[in-house]
């Protein structure tokens, strides 16, 4: 443990020694013999499973369909329920999901991925061939440009944390780099770009700047040590640390070296941001710097004044978290909340930091600070700079205002 | 990414430029044309999950369920396949499960946590109130001492990595930090002992040093991001890093402070280390020092001569995984493989090596060493230490053999 994590548990000490017992739900007992015996330990409990799933009382925790395309199946997002989490990793049966024609039922053995284009050897590899190469295991998060959208409103929405800013997801990602597969066919040194192609009904298609390429590129094969699940790319995506999701193109069948962006209709129709002046940007990569407190927040009620843990998530495209700072108090004051100590690049970075909340309206936010210096907006800030035609990019700071009732709700301050 | 493994990559991209394509995998091929349009690529495919699951394709990737008390249900173990994993993480679907009589379906509401004893202020918690409690998020390893007993046998066991390492797996963690709440109760400074009480119907129960529970010992509520699964004792557990998996009492319903270890019948009966001399070792907490290598591995089969990438893992309770060599001739040679970039303290540690086989009879073997210097011995000097009365505690090296014809298998080399 760190120094600066020992010195905040003995804080937390300190508060809960002053305060006696932390919560309503602890209390004192006045003899020393056990609870009664619960009815599950009175006969043998459940026998293995081959593959194990969550407990039926957390069949709430589940991804938030929300389909863009009426009529259709499969053409939407679904997004993680932050607000039910913690640490720093996102179970993949709950990683976001955004899908632009539905999840195709690939037969491994027969995917094929295409390296063509401006390259000396054109080389087709099946799975298994790719399987044979060196890999890379990495933890980084991935982003939905569309995510957090809902701030563009001019109303707050009605949205749990999950719903407004859960199509970001965190996972340990394993693959080959995608240099040594372009080295092997030859890839012309001059080739400034490369269409990466899926193998989804859409056939989403991007291009990808060389020099991301030759850098951090993997073609992922494992997504939390198992094989990639079927919704994130089975049997192989592109993934691209720290760039808008839409980028790591799951399904991928092919990459073909080209000498300009081919302008497809997903970078053309979508994936563009619409300014205020009526502009759109392009090619709007890295994923901005930015947070969200997931504990307490919009939906949960607290149960009276008291002392509570804000928890949360921060995270950039752009490098490595270097600080985040939480008010309580919508913006007057700021103090410091401690990183929990697995803080990597471009990967979910858990904050805490001790509350007591004395029981009058409050308002909660959190501003992340990453190593190249960025600092999350406020959301004023971040409308003026941008207007709100657009539906991509914003890490805005999101409030949550809590009541006297200790109702918590969105709120825009 | 650290300047050693750059080098290991321009290694790699020099042997696959020396030997032309690496694999029978990929081929060259003549046009730029992309390969048939596939019919998963015709129309739309699955809509969205709430929960999402593995492929079908990776139905066979599954624990590995090896029942300890015939005629019973959930007692024994379930193991993870490490060979068809990757990374360093597992996924809680496949972290493995050793129960003593099955697992209980505990309601979340209803559970309590009683801390007594020699303690100030007995204190019953509810789940929501440890909820509230501040938390901390850590990777660590936990591994059965179980683990690898089948290399005490007198004859290699025609046996998986996963059968017979597969008790060990790795999450992170989030939790309560123990010495938080045992501060909160008034823990007497000088009692030296704390008896945990699993909920349920074996009541599974071990004695845990004061110092342990007052240094990394936590209460684990979420594993890798979510509640913990019902097999991994939801709705709590104790969690001891680099301890034996056991002394993590699953299903977490009492503490008592205790001046003395209290000889339940899971430190009596079992867990206690029968060695050559017909005395046994009690308490053997820590986790030795171990690796093992993933693929290939046991029931594989290499396609021919070539480059192979080994891959494999290594762990330690003692601290952290400081070096692992490989040798492919049976131990004559080693040579040093590189750490993935994740190498945290009591967590697993992947290593990955290319290996170019040429077609002859070779051995495979992984020697991990920790930063406390120790190192994984020979399964000879193992033996020959140890004896093999027992059945726990077993870290000798694991050997692949290498037949011509490309199979592998379980040796003692």
């Amino acid at each position: 443990m760190d120094p600066s994590k020992r010195r905040f548990l003995k804080r937390s000490v300190v508060l809960l020694g002053a305060s006696g017992l932390v919560t309503s739900g602890s209390k004192e007992v006045g003899a020393f013999e056990p609870p009664d015996v619960p009815p599950w330990m009175k006969s043998p409990g459940a026998g293995f499973n081959e593959y194990g799933v969550p407990s039926k009382h957390e069949s709430k925790v589940t991804r938030t369909l929300i389909r863009s395309q009426p009529g259709t199946t499969g053409s939407g997002a679904a997004r993680t329920p932050l607000e039910a989490l913690d640490g720093t990793l996102t179970p993949s049966g709950l990683h976001f999901e955004r899908s632009h024609s539905g999840v195709p039922d690939i037969d491994p053995d027969k995917h094929r991925l295409l390296i063509h284009g401006m390259v000396k050897r054109p080389l087709i590899f099946t799975i298994d061939a790719l399987l044979r190469y060196p890999m890379v295991s990495r933890i980084h998060f991935l982003e939905c440009s569309g995510n957090s959208q809902f701030l563009y409103q001019p109303t707050p929405p009605s949205l749990t944390a999950g719903q407004t800013h859960g199509l970001v997801s965190c996972s340990e990602w394993t693959g080959v780099p995608l240099r040594l597969l372009l080295e092997e066919a030859g890839v012309d040194p001059g080739a400034p770009w490369i269409l990466a192609e899926g193998a989804d009904a859409a056939a989403m298609s991007r291009s990808v700047p060389m020099a991301k390429a030759m850098d951090d590129a993997m073609l992922a094969l494992f997504q939390n040590g198992e094989r990639l699940r079927p919704e994130n790319g089975y049997p192989v995506r592109l993934f691209l640390p720290g760039w808008e999701g839409n980028m790591s193109v799951k399904w991928l069948r092919r990459l073909k070296v080209v000498p300009a962006p081919i302008m497809t209709k997903d970078e053309t129709s979508r994936y563009t941001d619409l300014q205020a002046d009526g502009r759109s940007l392009m090619f709007t990569y890295p994923m901005e710097v930015k947070s969200v407190i997931t504990r307490p927040s919009h939906g949960m009620t607290l149960k009276g004044a008291g002392l509570y843990q804000i928890s949360g998530i921060a995270w950039s495209g752009g490098g490595t978290i270097s600080r985040v700072e939480v008010t309580s108090d919508g913006g007057r004051t700021w103090t410091a909340a401690p990183l929990s100590p697995l803080v990597l690049p471009r990967a979910l970075t858990r904050f805490r930091l001790p509350w007591r909340w004395d029981g009058s309206a409050s308002v909660l936010k959190s501003r992340a600070t990453d190593d190249t210096g960025a600092v999350q907006p406020e959301r004023d800030r971040f409308i003026a700079d941008h207007g709100n035609n657009a539906i991509f990019h914003c890490n805005a700071i999101q409030a949550w205002g809590v009541a006297a009732n200790g109702e918590v709700k969105h709120v825009y301050a």
